[in-house]
């Protein structure tokens, strides 16, 4: 047989890894120019810090021996002085007396964003066939990752408050039932404005959450990763404390963040402040991934950081977001208000994201005929059932949407929103 | 049990991944700031290119949507102009007309560093068990990738040829009459210049090595990946073809290579031209890990290529590793050369590595007379233990050094050298 005749024979893990339907969309969005994207996640380019980022960078490597170390190989774990640097951003956020605490900044890794943390977080933990539960819905791009890691997935109900505590104790009572909690692993949430939904957990349920999940683990700890990706993006009221406020003796909590979302996604600066004892496998495992993030780039956000850049560049952020949500929930109810109580949405407090159900019945999938209508009016959305995990046990509803301020104009928003409402309305008056 | 006394359950992965050896040595050079590491494998941090860094990206941020783009998401597999880029770049450098090849931009893929896509690769070849073919000694950062994924290693002798094609052709012979071929995944080599070595795979040999994997394999292809991280740090003769250029239907060669010890390792570019079926697979992983890595740095990489800074500062790099390598081939023979025939050294054309061999019973591991003499004398190598892959049917040879000249300037590899030999006669008149 000639070589060019033999497959490759992958490994079962990269049979598990498959293309996410998200990808499909952005093609989609990247053919039809002119449709406003109400679907992307990328952040406002307007926003981008490009001045911020030049400065910063011409006062790194304008100085010899801070440019050399900047360009110079890092640790694997990431740069001292950022760690130590990001451990007082937690603290000041959080109100934390660090001396107080069990953290030190040798419990903060740097990942390349913090997808490559969720990512080890979960090969360190889960073998093909063990359990991890999340909100129902969720981060689609974390799904990708359970099915790649052969996770099994458990959802649990989310409402106005995020993860309904008492959804948490049933499921992991009826797991103990069957005999299945040796296998769960992970508990994964996004705790504040989440992706999709714009949720935040409600500050009440944050310890009770915890503590349910403390006392589930027979034999081992179940490790609670808390995506904050979007926290500091809060633009009404105050966010609660973070559930690693509830874990100051660093112990069952992973809290996850990211500077994609508040500064700029081409840096790619994500970290992890981790219980002690994922500390070393974590690094070990990034050893093997890379051992160590571009070290340029983790300089940058340092001197970000130290200068105060940041801080102003976020308080920016959350103005210009603002505005960018009330324009979109405005448009929410002039064009899709009068259209009765099964067509609701999210208020989010936060975060890029609303989340859009419709009737039972209106499918909202990329081959169905509101999207197809939607693309036609001018608009593009996510289907709700990308942002559901895959549970076995549980049905993906059809009729939600997952919509984005990120990215547009205020004008745009206002445009994409209506053509949506175009589009619902023509679904619905011809069924 | 409280939450405290319980542990996390690692998965089988995490439980392969171990701390490699070399972490310790690193360690102890930071502990021996004044002690001379000949141990390191960094880059000269005088030959850092920060004005030149410092120029590009003024440029890059100075123009506001060459700015907004690098700040902004960039895609998984990799800026697109960048990867054009490098495959003329690949092109010219082996002298391939692109219009007679199957290769396009879309079968290369940018990496965290070329790590990650030799991780990747592995991962998405490699089920716990598989066989992994690498030579004899080999680099030993691949070392601890392979032990994660649970690979079983045999290796290959090198001569001054590098791997012997004849002892591969055995190996794989006795791996058929086993029944073990179709465990076999991957062969791996660096074909420049190899860490640890400063070998290079003699430009005879390449097609006949890959005419060998290409018969051996049964029913699925073995991948050959190629490490090429050290090629363009050539300082003596032609560097030959890559395997590569064997390959230009791009079925069964992934070339990998790195701006690390070209340019900067801190802006962590790696890249991959891969055969064509590998690149979803790799993708849709790199998806799961990272969705990218960092924009900004693989737009200033693109710039560097483009402005003609990155074939001037590799010009420089060449005259200045060249005087090096000379510096420490001369001191080796100033304080090692009257030893006797079982004293004896590589002499690399490029790269950044010189392999020492001992006299047989002369160890050089980290807990030995020897390394603890040559830290009284001043000076840290790697023992060249570390640099075998877990190969159960070898015996890993225990009288070899690694020296590195990529870090210290020529005065300090003399004084460094001098303290090696004054070590190693120290330890033959005292047996």
């Amino acid at each position: 047989m000639p070589s060019n005749a033999k497959p490759f024979a992958l490994s079962s893990r990269a049979r598990r890894t498959r293309r996410q339907p998200i990808s499909g969309l952005m093609a989609q969005a990247v053919e039809n120019p002119d449709v406003i994207s109400l679907a992307a996640g990328l952040v406002d380019d307007a926003t981008l810090p490009t001045a911020e980022a030049a400065d910063l960078l011409a006062g790194i490597l304008g100085d010899a021996a801070a440019g050399r170390a900047a360009l110079q190989y890092g640790t694997t774990e990431g740069l001292l002085p950022l760690r130590e640097a990001l451990l007082d951003h937690l603290a000041a956020l959080d109100g934390w007396d660090l001396a107080a605490t069990a953290f030190t900044p040798g419990d903060v890794v740097v990942g390349t964003g913090s997808q490559q943390l969720l990512f080890i977080l979960g090969d360190l933990l889960v073998d093909p066939g063990d359990l991890v539960v999340a909100s129902w819905p969720s981060y689609f791009v974390y799904t990708g990752t359970l099915e790649a890691l052969g996770a099994e997935v458990r959802c649990v109900d989310m409402d106005a408050g995020g993860m309904v505590p008492e959804a948490l104790e049933d499921l992991f009572a009826r797991l103990d039932a069957a005999g299945d909690l040796p296998r769960v692993k992970v508990v994964y949430l996004v705790s504040y404005h989440q992706n999709p939904t714009g949720i935040t957990l409600a500050a009440e349920r944050r310890e009770r959450v915890l503590e349910i999940v403390r006392r589930t683990g027979r034999d081992h700890r179940i490790l609670v990763v808390e995506d904050a990706a979007y926290r500091e993006l809060t633009f009404e009221g105050e966010p609660p404390p973070s559930l690693k406020t509830y874990d100051l003796q660093n112990r069952d909590v992973a809290l996850l963040a990211t500077f994609s979302k508040t500064f700029a996604p081409g840096v790619k600066v994500g970290y992890g402040l981790l219980p002690r004892d994922l500390v070393e496998p974590v690094v070990l495992a990034k050893g093997n991934h890379d051992f160590g993030s571009a070290n340029l780039c983790q300089h940058l956000v340092r001197r970000a950081l130290a200068s105060g850049a940041y801080g102003r560049h976020v308080e920016r952020l959350r103005r210009r977001y603002a505005e960018k949500r009330d324009a979109m929930l405005e448009a929410l109810e002039e064009h899709l208000g009068g259209l009765g109580p099964a067509v609701h949405w999210t208020r989010p407090a936060g975060g890029l994201y609303v989340f859009l159900t419709l009737p039972e019945g209106v499918e909202t999938h990329a081959d169905g005929r509101l999207f197809a209508r939607a693309v036609e009016e001018g608009v593009l959305y996510v289907p709700g059932e990308y942002c559901y995990a895959p549970d076995p046990t549980r049905d993906v509803p059809q009729n939600a949407i997952r919509l984005s301020y990120g990215v547009c104009e205020v004008a745009r928003i206002r445009e994409g929103v209506a053509a949506l409402g175009r589009a619902v309305r023509h679904v619905l008056e011809n069924p």
